[in-house]
């Protein structure tokens, strides 16, 4: 049996929807959320909305203001220990005499992992740990996938036919999913820190590659360009905006000046192509999250045949396209069914007329 | 507002939820359910099981006894004004003192078509129609198709995987969906009148085509393999078991004496293909109400490019089987995204960890 209540339960999941408010604002800081209670009773609450802003606590605390003296504090993630940008927030939950901290899971960033429970303990409160800590993990698992792994949860954007096609055999693909599908794939840019894309696109499509939520305050994601030969440069529109842009290029090419553009050499392998995981290793150190990429059949194989796919966002749109349009996904190799990809329906839902599909490598039984 | 209340609803969703107990034994008559409630207590219930037996009408008037004299009567088609196999319903309800008849639909077969109402108004009782018809027409849309078209309605059942893939290029297919989804099969193939084939997949997989729910009574479908010149008789597995098995020929072609097999000559086009519609039109007039395809990407292709699909029954494992993989349907000659084929998504869910699409042409909007 659980040793947390139907109320722990009821108060770590109104933290958790508090913090997703800040999905599109707190990157790279994970989110987190803070529900301070007298019992079942609410007196303070809180979410860390920006990176250098107050964290979730300290908004919940000042909420409480007194009534935080002997009560509970939810939080989704460890209490932070360190001096960062403001001051631990483990002191400030102390020095407020909060007489319980119920977390979801600890903070493995280095400078917390442990030592805000620790902080805790040392000053008498009570410290549970664990609670709908898969939820929490679901929540940050773009910024835990940077601390964890070393590169971003990255997620697929794929957009095709019942029968699994994007486009006729001449090119010819504009609007085949619908605008509630479209609306969609904006909100999944907003949340991204970097968008990345390949040279075919952005040649084809001469894309703006900006996140344009219908509302709501964002972070304007960084649009990255894989482009081993800077063949795209004269594609302007992914330099338009006020999104910065990464070109990504092979070794020994030279590199122009140009405003609003950033440039960096990533590693080739034999074959020519880029070393995917050097790329999104790079992403990491720059304090990307989460990468939403919107590319071609062979750049989105190779991802997927790389292993470096968390998530595949599917939008069908209900048509038979037929079998001479262009497939899905190119270049993954597979001749046998034992290599073919397994993947897990995470989610499936209606957008309007169009299905999505939230497909995940399933999860590894060791 | 509807002159319906809402115990009119219940009862009638009772009704509706009765007929579709035969689904798998009635045909080739409709599903009929019948509730006879005095106000909102039902007092007899009844639905017509097999074809030949007595109707929903009896079975509930039985149950009625004394209390149907002064009842409402809730059926979902209109009740049989003729002498058929059994005496008609109208004529059982006017000698029960039924005081009125809710139906959801009329019923268009050539004997009935509004003469039950006709009974059932020149003996004073109060008749309404209309309550629930959608669903009503949802329920027997194999019939009606039937008797309406001339053709039943059809149903194009395909597995694959995520990027519409049904095979290796080498064939290898086995088990792309999982045990769920194969027992689903099962009860579509139960509720049909036939199961259609082609020669080329009888050549490739030996199939038995017969159905195995894996509990409840059912009329074994009978099968019919579409097989131009004959090619397949050496595969014997299609004539096994309790079912019966039609073989549609071309002209001219020699047909040998089989034990449990009958032989039909169907017309061919100019191109060597049978005419499909044709096809259609001789099961329809076997009395077949639904016909369940499973067949390979040409002859399921033909069907759509034909025209003569009413439902893709569409399985999609989660996987991903890549682009040198075999498509789910060929020959659609589909060059411009005007061409492509619409669907609706009419029902979507899991079954285990694969996805089941029921998919229809769009309503036509006049």
């Amino acid at each position: 049996m659980s040793q947390f209540t139907a109320t722990d339960h009821l108060l770590m999941a109104r933290a958790l929807r508090l913090a997703e408010r800040a999905a599109w604002t707190t990157r790279p800081n994970p989110m987190v959320g803070c529900v301070i209670a007298q019992g079942d009773e609410v007196v303070g609450e809180g979410w860390h909305q920006r990176a250098g802003g107050p964290h979730a606590e300290v908004f919940a605390l000042r909420q409480a203001g007194e009534r935080a003296r002997g009560a509970t504090a939810y939080v989704t993630l460890e209490p932070c220990a360190h001096y960062g940008r403001t001051p631990p927030c483990a002191l400030a939950l102390i020095d407020a005499g909060v007489g319980r901290v119920v977390a979801a899971m600890a903070d493995p960033f280095p400078d917390v992992d442990g030592g805000g429970f620790a902080l805790l303990r040392q000053a008498g409160i009570s410290v549970e740990v664990g609670l709908m800590a898969a939820q929490a993990r679901e929540l940050n698992h773009g910024f835990l996938s940077r601390i964890e792994r070393g590169r971003p949860f990255v997620r697929v954007k794929l957009a095709g036919s019942l029968d699994g096609r994007t486009a006729m055999a001449n090119g010819e693909s504009k609007w085949i999913t619908g605008e509630a599908a479209r609306a969609d794939v904006q909100q999944w840019r907003a949340r991204a820190g970097a968008i990345l894309t390949g040279a075919a696109t952005v040649l084809a499509d001469d894309p703006l590659l900006t996140a344009r939520p219908e509302a709501g305050e964002f972070l304007p994601p960084l649009r990255v360009v894989l482009d081993a030969r800077l063949r795209t440069l004269d594609c302007k529109r992914v330099r338009e905006g006020d999104a910065g842009t990464l070109y990504l290029h092979g070794p020994a090419v030279p590199v122009p000046a140009l405003e609003g553009a950033e440039f960096a050499g990533v590693g080739v392998q034999g074959d020519g192509r880029f070393d995917l995981a050097e790329v999104m290793a790079m992403l990491a150190a720059r304090g990307i999250n989460e990468v939403h990429v919107e590319a071609g059949p062979t750049l989105c194989g190779a991802l997927l045949k790389a292993g470096l796919v968390d998530e595949l966002l599917l939008y069908m749109a209900p048509l038979l396209m037929g079998d001479s349009a262009r497939p899905l996904l190119a270049g993954l190799g597979i001749e046998h069914m034992a290599q073919a990809l397994p993947l897990e329906v995470h989610d499936a839902r209606m957008l309007d007329k169009d299905l999505r599909l939230q497909l995940r490598p399933p999860a590894k039984t060791n």
